[in-house]
């Protein structure tokens, strides 16, 4: 089959003949691949950043945000059959474990990532497990989907995490207004009625949350400070929409550039910092944690049944993802421009 | 009356005689006082540490950990009878902001707070409001719970929060098991059946932990290096008692010294840091937070029903407070020994 | 002042020369009557069916749903100025119980309830506690909002309550879609993604549903069964709109003429079953309660913070209450119309 | 092998050879009973009162409670080794299911019960699948823990849900001290502060409940009334033992002969209600639970997760069970003296 795979760390990907993947074990599962999101977490794998973490193999196929049919299955397989239209979940995960048996199937003591780990979704075929395939409804496409198989996915459960502690007049700022960010925002507006402040440095990705339901969005510029009030505008700005007080929730989707500590400033006592974006430190006094009585929470990928929850926000066209398709043979060129910017909120590639 | 006032700061405090405190306000209550508790905050406050943040206008009495008698009571105070005996929650909140309606009166938007901000109990009298009194059970005297007022109530609130996610079998580390800390490891032991992992520098504040219940002590030892393991002592004894995985919580009483990065590498996936003592930063890079999806839990000083619960704990001999009592008139000597480190358990002023 | 009271059960109001309220306690609040909800609980309250229970003193002036505007307050009350534009919480709290202390004030063990035990807002002016006061945005007049205060609220509490425990693809059956109903389907949209499945024995009830957002009206018929099926039609479309699995919420604004055996069979496993209307008796056998895990909730009104919120919604025009207004002159049409089932929507009073 | 078997209902058991069961699936496992616990609900599986509910096929083994050892395991079965000591959860479950997926995996969508619509462990050999086995604590033994894996699991459910609610003063009622009371007595002291009353008709029952910890134990005696108070002499003391409120939370382990409405009487408003054991109908006015706002919450038996907790507090010695031990022969005296109430604790058949 064809297959876009990682030959050497730093070198571009080679579209090379592979081998069809092959069940072996009872709870296999061969997935005909019919979209695979690109993600800025491909690009760190180029570079190999994860080169040390993964412990991968060259050359493999990378792709980890996929959707498609049911090739092949196992024999202990009884809930699915060939030609069902399925999402899939990031990991493959064991069932048998702590974590697994508590709904945190993120957190398995034994699972792969397929893409990271292993063999990935940028080919005709990829090989999972029986729990990590979602049958798609009637109404939803692979390639409609693929994407939210982990950026939005991640989005989805640390909006619902948020949600659960707030309450109607509760505000809560979404820093970023990307590939997670849009989808938060049309999530949070979905599962509650908390008021949404989207910071972003783009004007665009500002009038996109805006047309996605945010309630107010504030440009973050750098280097504009006020003689008074916070010395910050975005603080300032977040402050002001919230009668003075900070808001309930900051949700960082960003984590780079300074948002970290502006996020912090932003929120009012008994606050929840959300952090889901990586890049920089939490670096903040413990006296200021105590005196205020804040609270940062860390937030992975959603499990198995976030994304399925997500789905149905799908299909009931609550959420929805805007895509930019490549064929599998031009996946250079989807690389190419989503590492300059060029990519219009999703890259999608459809073998 | 008799009352210690601090009359400029980095100056020693005085015995004057100050007028009583009369009765204003329709919810004022006049304690008379059975004991004031003697602690560090003290100290930072002479020092002039809270000078700036309190605004206090000199010379004023401090003491914030009291209990004593009810001496008089405002028109409006129908459920408090002259004579009572009482504790006393350390903030005078105002009953109506959304914090306090929510049983959150520790956020209040309109609290003072006698010792800090306006005149304490280091003094026969103190003024305080209705809903900051606590009526104590026939079993408890004021001088052997007034230091449960604030150090034990900050203690119990980390803990409960604590408790909530703790099942049997989960391990939770103390770091510190000095005023709060030893107060902790009663409360966790009294609401839950997590396996308690005291961290102290001293070997005999370890052996008052195990005699008061701790399942394991470990003592922390600046400056020796495991050549396997994490690098540290101590993580590394966390990590072997909890099979590998480090702790489900750790709650840190101390947050100096390195305690708060030793406390980060204890932690298991998923895992809860609350925040308890402060001194250095919490700083910690956020692919570390996402990757492993751990929080940090900031933690203040615990509310009413807290405080109210903590009596019930006291009242059942299941929470202990061990302290060395000083005359009113010998406050000095009180501040001498806290400040030389020489008292045992918790100092105490009986008026 | 104009007043309509009642001077004997099983007798006529009577619109008298009332004396006006006046201010006794330091946190009295004395409110110039904007709007009064004329509720069911009036007819019942003239039916004598609360005498033993509210051991009220005749004559007295009923109406428990009131607005207005702040008219005088005693000293001790800072948070409110006179002409403040006011929705009033029904309960007249202590704010020193436990229940207070922990936002549940409904439980307060010391209220009042103006209009069932003391006077209330069939009247020119009403006197309630500053713990009762909500100050209305400014988009936001008494008439429009004042059946909120309880009838509203109490949908609200429910709908919070069960929200918490729904997630994106669940189903919330809400029986009845009349004064509470119709705003517990605005409430349940605007705080959740649940499915909404409104049931009612009225046509124009499920077409008022539907446009308010309800996803699906089912239709409550009386002796029609089925061959298959569980022998009632609406149990039967319930199971068949939840894929053969039923409800996982079912919130019962009715409680009447058969709705609770219905409600429960049309429950999923582990499903919950939100009590709020009264009339007759949950009447299950427990191994069909421990065999499914169900759940039965109780609901009064909500507290003080859920009014606050609902005001939020109501602002924000999430919710929206339709009403019928009569001069205070003409209260006597407004009980005879409301006894009669000619009210549309809720009637309101307006002095 | 032998095994005891059902020929036919309303018959005696017959001691016959039958074939050992064989790994037929990739998560097959065959675990050597070394110990199964003799149950009431095996009585009534022997009167044919779950015939329609199981639809077994006679003849066919009983038993539902078993702890051994791992004889033999099928080929996905990773996470086990021949000759472990384990105890079994009671169901087999698909680990694909929502349900399963939430570690809510009682409800599973697709399990099998042995003992109850399967072989169970009344046999030398049982098969279960590896989703539904726990290692043992080295210390300790299948015989001293079978029965924990039924009725110590529910009674475990019950109480961890119950103690989530509960702080310290607040009081929980347990209603019967037999084979799941005189474990939750103890689960409820390992995990919580909570005051434990235990009501049951044996004063030998409520000797016991007192000495593994009830704070208060209370005679139930039919048929004398006060003349003052509710009625009834249990609701008297409850109210009386907890300052004239009631109970937070009542636990009823019988549900029979009138426990229910006496239950519910010694509740306090907005308390709990606990559905264990199962007989009359629970059958409340609506009026009641609203006006007073209780719950009433169904209880099943646990999850995996929640028999791995138990285990941990018998590993610790929280939680002990006294059992009398039968040879697998002399099974018509186990199943003899439990229906003549002759067993002391509970009854555990040795293979």
């Amino acid at each position: 089959m064809k297959a876009v795979r990682l030959v050497n760390y730093h070198q571009p990907l080679e579209l090379q003949d592979a081998p069809e993947p092959k069940i072996t074990g009872p709870l296999d599962v061969i997935v005909k691949i019919g979209a695979a999101g690109v993600c800025r977490t491909d690009l760190h794998v180029l570079e190999g950043q994860w080169a040390a973490k993964s412990n991968v193999r060259l050359p493999y196929t990378i792709g980890h945000e996929n959707a498609g049919w049911v090739h092949a299955a196992g024999g202990a397989v009884t809930v699915l059959n060939v030609g069902d239209k399925v999402i899939l979940h990031p990991l493959v995960t064991c069932g048998l474990c702590r974590a697994c048996r508590s709904g945190d199937d993120v957190h398995c003591e034994a699972s792969s990532f397929p893409g990271i780990d292993t063999d990935g979704g940028y080919a005709e075929y990829l090989k999972t497990g029986a729990r990590s395939v979602i049958k798609l409804d009637e109404t939803l496409e692979p390639v409609a989907v693929a994407a939210l198989a982990d950026a939005g996915l991640t989005a989805y459960h640390a909006c619902t995490k948020a949600a659960r502690a707030l309450r109607p007049g509760n505000s809560v700022v979404m820093t970023g207004a990307g590939g997670l960010g849009h989808i938060g925002v049309q999530v949070m507006k979905a599962i509650s009625a908390a008021t949404v402040i989207v910071v972003n440095r783009n004007e665009g990705a500002l009038r996109l949350a805006k047309g996605l339901g945010a309630d107010h969005v504030v440009l973050a510029l750098d280097g504009i400070g006020h003689e008074s009030g916070s010395g910050d505008v975005v603080v300032d700005e977040v402050v002001r929409l919230t009668a003075g007080k900070g808001a309930e929730a900051v949700i960082d989707f960003v984590a780079e550039g300074g948002s970290t500590p502006r996020g912090v400033k932003s929120l009012r006592r008994t606050g929840n910092y959300y952090v889901v974006g990586y890049g920089e430190n939490i670096n903040v006094p413990t006296i200021d944690i105590i005196s205020t009585e804040i609270n940062f929470i860390g937030n992975l990928v959603g499990s198995y049944n976030d994304l399925a929850e997500l789905m149905v926000l799908a299909a009931q066209e609550k959420v929805v993802l805007h895509t930019s398709v490549y064929k599998l043979d031009d996946f250079q060129k989807a690389i190419d421009d989503l590492s300059a910017g060029k990519v219009r909120a999703r890259a999608i590639l459809d073998p």
